[in-house]
């Protein structure tokens, strides 16, 4: 199925010069979503992971239907103050400014394999936060999922410094 | 399976006196979260839905995962100024407070029959506003499915007053 071509591309959000990829044109449409879905738990599935934990809010969209099929269990990454329980967090710097993020300390335990997913790679920052999460909580992260990569901003290469070389950075849409 | 059991309660989040029902103690438990899932597609899937539209962002991870068991389209519902393309917007009052909320325009067609999904029915204020969000774009409402329902803020009566009596209000654990 032709994934990109599912992708809407919208000048100037959310600031001039950005060129956004709109992944909702894709989850509109059923047929290219499970699909989508389907193709990134084909290449995961034997990561054997137990959890995946995904950042909000686009995220969800993706982790949780993922942790559906393979039928584990799916932590929430949010903004700091969101989660009721307690929490470890840790600051990082996104594409457009900088945030905080937060994870329940009893998410998972110790050894526990994590899978990372979010919608967009694009400098790394997000999903680099989300793996510092899950290692504070002693989590194993045995590779990262996403719907679309932004190759010009070079997170495959944050990433991988991050995880190592042997972990799989799976992404199903190139621009 | 004893879906109310793996609810955990949170005293006094967000503010005082509050009961706050933290639903990652059931997302983290992959066999309680795909059964719960599994448990609201059974009771949509006969409302013939086309699209799951659920606010975000705990709706995401009920909403989205519905939708792909169906293999049908997820629309988001989110907060102005997060949807790049051009939107429609309500204004509605929220448990703890005030906000809008939002969809895109070409998000389906007239007459498209949607089901309106969410973690938690409590006053019925956000999925009110999905539900006008979905008419104004003259989509027919065919039921909402809930993980939750807060019985004691009588949303389910907000609800039906809005959809009518023959639309079926689904909630899977009622506190």
């Amino acid at each position: 199925m032709d994934f990109k071509g599912k992708i809407r591309i919208i000048p100037d959000f959310p600031q001039p010069g950005v060129l956004f990829k709109d992944i909702t044109t894709l989850l509109k449409d059923g047929e290219a979503y499970k699909a989508a879905i389907d193709a990134l738990v084909e290449r995961i599935r034997p990561l054997k992971p137990e959890i995946i934990a995904g950042p909000e809010a686009r995220g969800f969209v993706i982790g949780a239907p993922i942790a559906y099929a393979l039928g584990i269990g799916f932590v929430p990454i949010r903004k700091v103050g969101k989660l009721p329980a307690e929490t470890v967090s840790v600051p990082y710097d996104k594409e457009y400014g900088r945030d905080d993020l937060a994870v329940h300390r009893d998410a998972f335990g110790p050894g526990t394999r994590v899978l990372v997913a979010d919608d967009l790679l694009a400098t790394g920052g997000t999903i680099g936060a989300t793996v510092d999460l899950v290692e504070k909580l002693g989590g194993l992260v045995v590779g990262a999922a996403f719907l679309i990569e932004l190759t010009y901003l070079h997170g495959r290469s944050a990433l991988t410094a991050k995880l190592g070389n042997d972990k799989p950075i799976h992404a199903l849409i190139q621009f």
